[in-house]
């Protein structure tokens, strides 16, 4: 079901929907990506953008992209409130700002009337992922969380074939994300005023290496198995002398069901640039996957020989296919896998603001609920790391 | 240079361009794929078209795009007159209708003054291609050919390795495009009138694995090396009994400046997807590209050890860092490749407009003389197959 | 320095060793591989053999092996003691038991003066390593270990490449050896007398899985790293139902020194067939390495292309090049790991026998030293699992 | 069955077969390789060598390999009259020479009635082919051709999934064999007298390529596919600048049955090791395998996820079982795979003078009619290339 064949907003409402950005200013990875995501599912119109708080660069990066000056704002409550006069208002707010603002700026789109689309981690504690998770659930309105490696073709054919049962039971889990963006030691952390956000616990949250990539794996896994870990046993710290935020976890996991795992996540490691895998076996077969070449998903049957399945390859099941856009053989990579989400919350805006019903593949799409247990993950490997690693409960 | 953070209209004109499109109708896979690349850019408002020339899939097309009716044609030539007549008419005209029309609509758009972006092969005949490359010339306009294999960030860095000189003289080239499609002997080819015109030798062209990917090929090792072809021992035929169409071509290569090749087209290897590849090596080394993981090539350098070469990744030069939008290890896709193609398009023809000087990045993007160089290898390699695989200059 | 250049017996003693097995009777795997690494050296002569207790199968294997009656033995002991006696008698024995007897019999063959070659793991309990260990240091005789997976050119080129600093200083280790061995749930585990010995908890030793390959794993990264485990967090267990031996283990590591790692081992992946691999992480980069493709070695270096390097390719350092006996490109697989292993022993052996010094790449072969951390390291993992995985030092 | 569990010698004859070697000596890479074969097969007792036709290189050869100075010898002929007198003399002789002394060794032994290993090609000329496969015949010996890569498990496990119909009607044919090792043009090629009798056109052949590695590529796509080559159109040449032997050769083919092939074989890809590498599509699917990760071989079924088979891995098929020698996991390399030819040459030999019936698994191994071929092979290429590559009959 190629993005070409089938537009969710032009399919349920006739039209595109309106779409408001706060955050992604200039410069900004994640801002861009999340527009591209848009402008790829051809089912939004981007009508306003609070890009910066900064109003010259707030001006600077709306003008970029094109909008009328009277629509372009520096602060994103603001923006939400002007909106929300219009009769051709932004239906959609996407934000992508640093992540103590997630739930200030999800508060007032959600008690606007508005749907969110937000950027992982949902929040930075455990109180505030709770608020937010229970606002979606009372107001009703759609959220998404862009925790976007969910959305290549063949994490969702692995999430598929685990849901069809080819892997039977699951019982062994192994996921690291494992990235060297902070392993140059001749590099000192930029630290004070002048830091990213990132690097300032209150904005970027207790722990950098959980909020920026162990989230991701955390939930990938899980998208992955459908299972929730029950409890873990962890590690998190500062490998490189004299850091103050933490750069790399380690955790052993045990699943609901029974399931044993191994996570390991960092920002150190040397000359690493984006790996993200995981190897999930089980009683029937193991699937390995990595993020670094996604059009390839290895399946291993017991007992008969290894498979390489790729998007719209032979053995492609249905959530893969509405994922990939492109005949088999020409890989679809990170844009589209991060538009898929865009397109899964489009259908799901759309098909409610139509009063239909979204096409089921649109639902696995991660929301507030994995928004919330991501957090108490985190919650849960901190708290371990601090009393030694003991097992703790995810709770 | 991520597309984000520079949009050549909008940098250069302050506006984007507004794009018209021929051809592309439901079901179309190369339709969706020309505008989800313009939609990546960022760079094109897409005003008009005529996606077929049956009058209601050309209505049900362009409704699906979000077009008002008015500019929803079925006659692409009448969608050239009456855009080229308003005030806000489209500037730029993207065909991706079947081979033997391509020199039709250039033709008209050229002659009312639009720039054109089409699909490849450019046409048929050597005629043809003759005609429309004087045309381009003659009128100044900017033409480019969407032979978007050359679009990927890395067989960008190959090219750019060539330029620099790592490789030093180049000496051998191999390439393949082998593909599984027509592989299947218990489906019979479709024939007459509901035949799709590919297998019309009129409008798909003398030699179908030649038109289809045969120029692919071609043009992917011209383009890394900067050499042209200059003499082919070639056979061009149909492997599968009782096919009329040609489904395979091998040719031994004489490079200009004495490089020799290996060449190699098919479409009839079960079970093989999408594979494009090549290996070209020089006196300092030899580069290895696969299609299936474009996110990679391989730099072999004379005794040194082999490198791995990503995206963005170390050592990536001018050319490709212009055609990488994301940090390293999130590998993009062949819609990002194909957009890199509308996007040097968009540079051209905004500066073209704003009558500023293109970013030279851009300039590599496959024109005229690169079509017109396809259709004299088609050309060679059928006569030299007539001619029982005698050497056959290319001219 | 290929094995066919260089024989270490020729050379220093100008005749080959004469070498005696105990266990690896018809059927085994790891006694075949043993005899073939021998073989491969061209440094032994096989002369006498106890390959089973069981006398029948004793003198097939022996007959098998080509020998003569009276060097067939059904007693490991009285076979040593037979040989002892004779002037051509065994020189060097090599043990592939039951691990709880490879105390008994290296013990008498060390009185005996010979020489010894032993499968891992040295012993079972760590009273019993301590106890051979110390003889090993009292008698002055050569005691090697055949953890194999440290013989491969690239686990010895990634040790090599850690002690000329190329890596920098080591930061963060991952390691697994996953296999599938025992993940069929429809084949209940073989129990009672009939069970092959690794079953048993006496004579197989505690944990099964840390046995037969969590010590593989552990021994592994020490060598490349040159650093000792200090403390671990660990749980080690059953994953399938009802299963009384262990088959998977994950542990956190504390290295000395600081370095932090992963550690998973398992048989119960299902489909996986033996994929032992290794990330090692320091300041300048890091190197990864599999198994299953062991003719490869990556090496990410910071801020530099990744490269790819390969047993006697470009780069390859003194104790790799050592232990490559082909032109690169020739890949040699598992047996020619092995036999470095009887090689490194057969110099050892040689020279000390001959009174010269033995060559020092001969010297990074596993020895009793490794076996006795490798036994600490599983009893450290053991404690640390019944404690509810609470960090525990490795002494 | 593992080489541990059947020793063909034995077997059939409850002793090991005596080797003489002729050629290899100190420094060859070949030699060394036919030796460690012979080794690890422990069905050869090597009695005699002729390693070098300067005596005392002979000498120093002879001694290295253990051997006593009666049966050292610097002349093949005379060892093999000696040989031949001797009750306990060798029975059969591998020669490792330059390729214009294959025929008078071989013609030598088998007129001693010794049966004979040979090194590839089996000459440098037709006639001499022709003249030696005759005598082959006529004497009813055993012959066999160390067209190595023909030993490895996947290319049998290839053959005997074309034997058992799983690729349906062979279609078309890829085969590369490329190396870097003549690449370098600072270094000038070795010329006159001091140069290896490779460069010498008498005793390394017409065609250096060709007799080096490309008739390796041609003898494995007959050995896999089953089908010889009809027809080529072919180009050999030297790509270096003033090179007098010929480094490259490019080939389209026409196979007996209608098949259609490409075939590029070249010593001058700069930074290449040692890329032998074929596709082989039927109607039913294609296989995928390169010699540098010999121990993978892809499967693509029409229709179905693409398959990695592995070494004993499932899907095994006896020709490969027969090959594999270790359980699925565990490489075997390089001199495994030379090792299976001197095994299904020991399984020849041994049933031949046991009068017994050797294993149809064996009767795979490339012999006289195989060396035969590759000859004829090579005279139609060159022949071919002379006549501005026309097609050429095989014959």
């Amino acid at each position: 079901m190629s993005r070409d064949n089938y537009n969710p907003a032009i399919h349920h409402l006739g039209r595109r929907l309106r779409l408001a950005v706060i955050g992604g200013g200039p410069g900004s990875f994640i801002g861009g990506m999340h527009r591209q995501a848009a402008r790829l599912t051809d089912s939004y119109d981007l009508v306003a953008a609070a890009v910066s708080a900064n109003p010259e660069r707030a001006l600077e990066g709306g003008r970029n992209l094109g909008l009328a000056e009277e629509r372009i704002f520096s602060d994103g409550l603001k923006m939400i409130d002007a909106e929300s006069r219009r009769e051709d208002g932004a239906e959609v707010i996407a934000i992508m700002t640093p992540n103590d603002s997630h739930l200030l700026f999800s508060k007032a789109a959600l008690k606007a009337g508005m749907d969110v689309i937000c950027d992982k981690p949902m929040t930075n504690t455990l109180k505030e992922a709770e608020e937010l998770a229970a606002l979606v659930e009372e107001t009703g309105l759609i959220f998404r969380l862009t925790h976007n490696y969910t959305g290549y073709p063949m994490t969702r054919q692995a999430k598929a074939m685990v849901e069809t049962g080819e892997l039977g039971e699951i019982r062994l889990i192994q996921v690291e994300y494992v990235q060297g963006g902070k392993a140059d030691e001749s590099q000192p952390d930029p630290k004070g005023a002048e830091a990213p956000w990132r690097f300032d616990r209150v904005k970027g949250g207790p722990s950098l290496v959980m909020g920026d990539i162990g989230t991701h794996a955390h939930n990938l896994i899980r998208f992955v198995t459908g299972l929730e870990v029950a409890e873990v046993a962890a590690e998190a710290g500062a490998i490189v002398p004299g850091r103050e935020i933490h750069d790399y976890t380690g955790a052993l996991l045990r699943m609901e069901g029974g399931a044993r795992g191994s996570y390991w996540v960092t920002q150190a490691a040397a000359g690493v640039e984006n790996s993200l895998s995981f190897r999930i076996s089980g009683t029937k077969g193991s699937l390995e996957w990595n993020q670094e070449i996604p059009q390839r998903l290895t399946f291993k049957p017991l007992g008969q020989p290894a498979q390489t399945r790729t998007p719209n390859g032979p053995g492609t099941l249905p959530l893969s296919a509405w994922s990939s856009h492109i005949v088999a053989g020409h890989p679809e990579g990170f844009p589209d896998g991060f538009a898929n989400i865009y397109r899964d919350a489009a259908e799901a805006v759309a098909a409610r603001r139509a009063g239909s019903s979204p096409r089921p593949e649109s639902l696995s799409c991660p929301d507030h609920r994995d928004g919330l247990s991501g957090i108490r993950f985190v919650t849960a490997v901190l708290e371990s790391s601090e009393k030694g690693s003991a097992w703790t409960k995810v709770k």
